[in-house]
This record gives C-alpha cells, sequence and structure tokens, in this order.
C-alpha cells in the first residue's frame, strides 16, 4: 500500500466542529477519494471489518444525492468484494447506524461461522470463545487485505 | 392501504427451495414490484422497523448489477424518507445482514433515544425499559405509517 496521504477534514462548509468523523480520520486511512474514505475498524473480534465514511457531514443516507449514494455504494461494493473474493466469508455484513456518531458511514464486515458471534450481529453478545484468534484465521494478513481494498477502490475515484 | 396483492414468490430460475424468504413473503405485503417487496418486521420494540426484500434468490449486495442495486436502494431510501418526515427519530438505522436467512434483504429501523436499545444497535441488550411501549409513542398509528411507506414505494415501481 503506498504511504498515507493527509486526512481530508470535511469540508469547511459541511462540517460540524462537534463531530469526530469530520475532524479525525478515524482510523488508518487506507484510501480517501473527494468524497469518502476507507479506515480498518481495527476490531480483534472481526479483523476483515472497513468502514466508508462519507467525508462533509451528513447524519442519514436519504440526504445524500443519488449521485452521491452510487458514489458511496460504489466503495462499499468494492470493499465488499475484495472481502468475498480474498476471505470466502460465511455472509458480508453492511450497516448505516451512527446513533453513537451520527456523521453517515458504513460498516462492512466479513462474518464467519467460527467467529464470535455468529450467526447473530457482531453487536450481539458473544457466543463463543475464538482460539487461535480470528486474526490468525483469516488466511490473509491485514497489511496485505488493507493494499487490496486500497487498490480497488484507488479504481474508482481519484486519491485526495 | 389498498388490498394486498398476492404474494409472488422468487422467480422459480432464482429461487432456493430451502430458503424461507424465497417461499414466503416474510411478513405482511406493503408492497411488491417484480423485483423487491417491503414488509414490516413487526418487532414490538421497534414498531417503525421496515424490511425491503429483493425477491430472486442472492446472498450478497455485491451479486447485484449496478441498476438492481439502484433500484434497490430506491426502495431503501423512499423508506428511510417516510420514516424521518412521519417520526422524526434520532437516527436511521439501515443494515443487510442476512447470516440467519441469507437472502438479500434491507432492515430500515427508525431508532428514537427513548427506545429500548438507543443508542446501542437493535441486536444489543436492552439498556431501559420502555413503558408506555414503543408503538404508543411513535404519534403515527402503524396502519397509517404502512400506507405512507406504500404509496412512497409506490411511486418507484409497478405493483406485481
Amino acid at each position: 500500500m503506498p504511504a498515507s496521504p493527509d486526512f481530508l477534514p470535511a469540508p469547511a462548509s459541511a462540517a460540524r466542529p462537534d463531530c469526530e468523523l469530520c475532524r479525525e480520520p478515524g482510523g488508518t486511512l487506507v484510501f480517501q477519494s473527494a468524497q469518502w474514505r476507507v479506515i480498518p475498524a481495527a476490531d480483534a473480534d472481526f479483523p476483515a471489518f472497513y468502514r466508508v465514511v462519507w467525508r462533509a457531514h451528513v447524519s442519514e443516507w436519504s440526504e445524500l444525492a443519488l449521485a452521491e449514494q452510487a458514489a458511496l455504494m460504489g466503495a462499499v461494493t468494492a470493499v465488499e468484494r475484495v472481502l468475498r473474493d480474498s476471505l470466502a466469508p460465511a455472509k458480508i455484513n453492511l450497516a448505516s447506524l451512527g446513533n453513537v456518531v451520527p456523521h453517515l458511514h458504513w460498516h462492512v464486515v466479513a462474518r464467519f461461522d467460527w467467529d464470535s458471534r455468529f450467526p447473530a450481529p457482531i453487536w450481539a453478545a458473544p457466543v463463543r470463545a475464538v482460539d487461535p484468534p480470528a486474526v490468525a484465521r483469516l488466511g490473509v494478513a491485514l497489511e496485505e487485505l488493507d493494499a487490496r481494498v486500497a487498490r480497488a477502490v484507488a479504481a474508482l475515484a481519484p486519491a485526495a
């Protein structure tokens, strides 16, 4: 993966001073375009978990124009495809919640029948201990997965 | 809301015999088009909760062609807008999980700061008792909400 560029905060005209996803990347930048960025969620239970964050401050999906929705879901779809092609997960989970940080972002999570919550949602209580740990069971190093995600989403839009 | 039409199961060429969302509507039909249907989740904790189900059997979002994704998200967006306009929720939550029933469907849920899990995801443990019950706090009867959802999505595609 190429060296991370400097994080671009939300444009001043579309930023909220009290919003952490306007001010901060929210994680290690995998890739950022003018409209969105991709960061790993860095969740030890779900290591194949990325977030696609809309750069401008918007709370709800339906506030985006159609072309913006298409651009955002293009990135979500590209991340999903990398996870499917690289990891053959039991299922992909997609979610846009934002109850705690109401700045539009999508969760893209690869789920496995051995993971700590499967088949429950990742937010439910754990149903099993996972040993060896999840990261050791993916079969692909996280650095390599990040690089594949970066290449896939870089094909969609110029880096910003 | 007009009388429900007969449920259209998944087309035979795209159905899985063991999949309940191929065979059954999964809830009371609010509206169905040739490609998708909308059903209420009928969850007492989250009464303003609809599912938008893709009619053909597809497991993952990224299996859909771009135009199919746009059609499906058009319905999701329309449901979201009705919930926002009718209920002024604290947040809309969107999710496509399918770990238990891997037939593509979106959850569209209106969340409120008084609901049983807020701000946690709806799949987390309850954090408070809700009394009077959630359905009595929406300010709109569910029949009326269903009718508004039906009208909004009917504007997107012919009924099937």
